[in-house]
């Protein structure tokens, strides 16, 4: 244990990673208990399984090819090809699978997931390669009951966070799927690059540049679609060469507003000669008198038809969800029906629907809005420590307060009153106990209130006057101590 | 997503890893919930620490070679040396020494940290290569008030898991160290092998071996300290050739009782003459006099002369805990004082004192013991689906119930009634509601009390009386179902 200057570690984080300081962890725990308490309320039991998982597990999941470059590779004493999770969805997909081999399955099975996940993206600023997810899966239900029990989970959740106002924005893959019938969209399209190169694309490619639509404008989709176009930095984006008929039809589809009975109503309209629309739309009416029958109106859920969703998995109603006051955090909570779930593995489908909150981003949005009461203690109270010699009498306060149920930080140090103080502050501890032999043999405590101490210090004037006003402080009798704690706290008392 | 027979993906676990079942993660998500309030009850803020670190961050920390070959090595986009945690003391380190560096550290610094870790282990039943570690420590105190703090807090957190009788067994690393002295341990031993081979060892050796005590026994400690023996499997251990004399002292030592007043006395009179011994002694007797003051009696902890820890880079106090009534288990919470901690990165010493609980192992424990009420679901309500025609009356009691504060799971899936008592059965919910059209049309609603109506049904031979009692069974008034279903679970409500 000998270290010179030569051979000493640098002491750093991995790129593209972050500590969480204790006033982050603080919030984002009483998020995750927030999420995790609506979620139960809802009927939803945790699943958790492991960070390292096979890689042929993991690779050519759903997610798709993007997934796969994104995967942490791990190496065990055998060698074996594993790396880390990058999602909870595709752990969920093995589990079910293997219980459905074991006949141990029982439907439906509504779990929740939470904890990190791990993608080798490019290190951004507030893009981390660890970031912690928690969803919900509802597996076994082909009903789009299963999909508004999530909707609302995930609304509820969101609420219990404090995250003020949302708009969540739902739509169908297979309403998108009936836009390329209705938009007359070829089976195959042939892509042509800047360099005269031809490529085939399927129809779902159209779906990747609707997603594009927030980012680049109704303009440029347009012009995918087509021909192409250049984009600002001079590069040629290229086209989908739909004809200018199937295009107009898209920018019709598109065209109707985001809502809910009057959005449907234009959908009707627009499809009323496609086969097999009305059933469809009959889905999105049905789950919009759901959502309503829950509280959930117009105002907080829309029908918005330009959502498609990246992901490829997605079979059946998608969503995301944006804090209304920082749209450019982007989609904080998403999900959607992928019943191929375990397609890969049993080679038959099971229905599932299911939904992330991104609890990292949610945190970073929250924090933006100052919306969380950041501390960096969970403590309620300090016992300062002013007579080494009174040690017994302090312990003997923090062992009767920790039993009343206050969080109690005892001052562990040596140093003098001036920087306990300063710590109390530093973590935002609200209550200070101070007792020196004087207090004692008066038989009393002095608490000093941090908060109100220094908002009364600022207004006066003279130090002398401050110091013989000595305001946020009340002396009181020592077997008062903890109910006076309580009281000045707000709480009731556990004794 | 189409999968033939030929390329589906085998689901499986990768070896030595586990999914935690609902009912498991339920319990354990509970103990996690205990342990982290008592952490905070005591003055501990959470600080959170990626699963991954530079290589040689986690390389050659205190815990030596082992844990370096136990490495999970992993491969992100840059090539870099990286690996999975092992632990969360390294990790700490790293974070004091970097806020050290950058002048942001303001000590005392208390933290808890959770979350799993990884050991490439060889996969043992009962031995995970990933599981859940609790941890707190407590940096910048060299006082022994800190470690009493630490072992407080350990064997509170435990009592809040119901991990009923514990046994805290603590010793000191300077008092091994005294040890060597009075028994005349030369600074390094000459180890001789079986097939001659001489190898030269220090001191601390004898640690290595007294830790062995609780494995192998008195006689064979005896032995290995001085000619070595054979081994059940016939292999040789060599010995460390101390003197008869040297090792008689040091069995000495090992028969002083453990205990606490007694204990010390021993202590202090078999070390009367060495050099440095009493204030090392005064430091365990101040300890015993805290534990004392906070409630932690003779029955709970005591002073274990023969506790050595096997981690080399503990400096002070040391400690472990077993499950009086599941002692094989081994230690469930261990810890102690490692002022070298930041050592390797600043060259710097910083006193530090903490302890893990090993929260899988604990789980495991109190599951043999019978002392975790397992149940496969959080929830305390199922409302049955008897009639999809009066789906929205069920959406707004499963709407209603949550609100007042109750788990409710609405059952999602199109199955009768046999199946969805089957469900709420298996997930262990104590609670059914039923409606059916003439409930609905009386204004009233059926609970069904699943545990009773199940212990009475088992009384009932004639199985139509048992039909006509409905036994468990209780019509109310639809409006009363809420404080009804509160009553019955022995709740109360929220609205």
């Amino acid at each position: 244990m000998t270290a010179t200057p030569a051979n000493l570690v640098e002491p750093r984080l991995y790129k593209g990673l972050r500590d969480l300081s204790p006033e982050l962890a603080l919030a984002r725990e009483s998020l995750m208990t927030a999420i995790r308490g609506v979620y139960e309320r809802y009927g939803f039991a945790p699943l958790v399984t492991p960070a390292i998982e096979y890689l042929d597990v993991l690779k050519g999941a759903g997610a798709g090819e993007e997934a796969t470059r994104q995967l942490f590779l791990c190496r065990g004493p055998e060698d074996d090809a594993i790396a880390l999770r990058f999602d909870h969805t595709v752990a969920l997909a093995r589990v079910v699978a293997q219980m459905k081999r074991s006949d141990q399955l029982t439907l439906p099975f509504k779990r929740h997931a939470s904890g990190p996940v791990w993608r080798a993206d490019k290190p951004d600023p507030g893009r981390y390669r660890e970031f912690v997810q928690f969803d919900i899966d509802a597996v076994g239900v082909a009903s789009e009951l299963a999909d508004v029990e999530v909707m609302c989970a995930m609304g509820d959740a969101l609420s219990a966070c404090g995250a003020g106002p949302t708009r969540m924005m739902f739509s169908s893959r297979r309403i998108l799927d009936l836009l390329l019938r209705f938009a007359g969209v070829p089976e195959t399209l042939e892509l042509v690059h800047a360099d005269g190169r031809k490529e085939l694309r399927t129809a779902s490619d159209v779906f990747r540049v609707l997603d594009k639509l927030e980012k680049v404008g109704k303009e440029n989709v347009r012009l995918e679609l087509m021909g192409g176009y250049v984009d600002k930095s001079g590069a040629k984006v290229p086209g989908l060469m739909l004809s200018a008929e199937t295009t107009a039809r898209i920018e019709s589809f598109l065209a109707i507003s985001p809502g809910r009975d009057a959005t449907i109503l234009a959908l009707r309209s627009l499809f009323s000669n496609v086969e097999g629309a009305s059933a469809e739309i009959d889905v999105l009416a049905r789950m919009s008198d759901h959502l309503g029958a829950r509280g959930f109106g117009e105002d907080r859920v829309v029908l918005d038809l330009s959502i498609a969703r990246g992901l490829a998995y997605y079979t059946g109603p998608v969503f995301e969800t944006i804090l209304t006051d920082l749209p450019r955090f982007g989609s904080v909570c998403s999900g959607g029906r992928y019943d191929d779930l375990v397609m890969r593995f049993l080679g038959e489908p099971i229905p599932a629907t299911g939904a992330s909150i991104g609890v990292d981003r949610l945190l970073a949005a929250l924090v933006e809005l100052g919306r969380l009461k950041l501390r960096r203690s969970a403590s309620d109270v300090l016992i300062a420590v002013l007579d080494q010699a009174l040690m017994s009498d302090y312990i003997a306060m923090a062992n009767e307060l920790r039993q009343s149920g206050l969080n109690t930080d005892l001052y562990l140090g040596t140093a003098g009153l001036g920087k306990q103080m300063k710590y109390g502050d530093r973590l935002g501890i609200p209550l200070v106990v101070l007792q020196g032999g004087d207090e004692k043999a008066r038989g009393t405590v002095t608490i000093k209130e941090m908060e109100s101490g220094r908002v009364q210090a600022t207004r006066v004037d003279d130090r002398k006057a401050w110091l013989s006003a000595r305001p946020g402080q009340l002396e009181v009798p020592r077997s008062d101590l903890s109910i006076a704690l309580h009281r000045l706290l707000g709480k009731s008392s556990a004794s």
